[in-house]
């Protein structure tokens, strides 16, 4: 395995991101403990985006403290992995309900995401990374 | 998506970690701020097995913060995910040269493990869960 370690994504990293791959988000709990969530990532410029909804474990624990961690895993190769050290710098709700139909396109292949209830409010988590490691085998 | 919760491994959830699947486990920085690494896993008993070795960054935050989170997709469907909140309760060198050729056979189907160096130690981090989230598509 080769590890190589920088202070921003690459194009080589941003291609795991923009691939149908699951990202792994930690953030932390109101008692300062880790908490991990699964779920579909997009990258755009240099910012990781994460699609969530207002209330949500994660997004309540981001307003309180922007500190997380984002690992992917590229679903062909298991062993070209990114993980990455950062901050939600930005919470967007304008766009984000178009956001989560590309993100349904990405990943279910479907034109508007099936899961929408009536009363949640999208927001996209934009996250810059401060530390970033890529694992090859 | 149904979501599960609990606050002990059920056999489903178990399964998971038997299987080929790898895990990714969130440590605590000594900042506070939280890490993540993708691994292999097992399960023994109601404990959730890693092998990492000393000195490394997930080996080092444990020992200062026991609380870590751990997340599961099952590779063969990844809305299939168990993810869990907890904390190492035992550090274990002795069985961990053994334990990693278990993993190495399980992942890589070697009967040792090829990427052993000769000053490492193997440890074994056993995690117990208390928050347990299964969801299934």
């Amino acid at each position: 395995m080769n590890v190589t370690q920088g202070t921003k994504l690459t194009e080589d990293d941003k291609s795991l991101f923009k691939g149908k791959n699951f990202a792994f988000i930690a953030t932390l709990m109101k008692d300062g403990s880790p908490q991990i969530t699964p779920t579909w990532v997009d990258v755009e410029g240099d910012s990781i985006l994460i699609n969530t909804a207002e209330g949500r474990v994660k997004e309540k624990n981001v307003k309180r403290d922007k500190r997380v961690a984002v690992s992917i895993v590229d679903s062909a190769n298991p062993y070209n992995m990114v993980t990455v050290r950062g901050k939600v710098t930005e919470q967007v709700t304008k766009g984000a309900d178009a956001h989560i139909d590309k993100m349904s396109k990405k990943y279910l292949g479907m034109d508007k995401y099936p899961y929408r209830t009536p009363t949640e409010k999208r927001v996209i988590l934009k996250i810059h990374a401060d530390k970033v490691f890529h694992m090859t085998p």
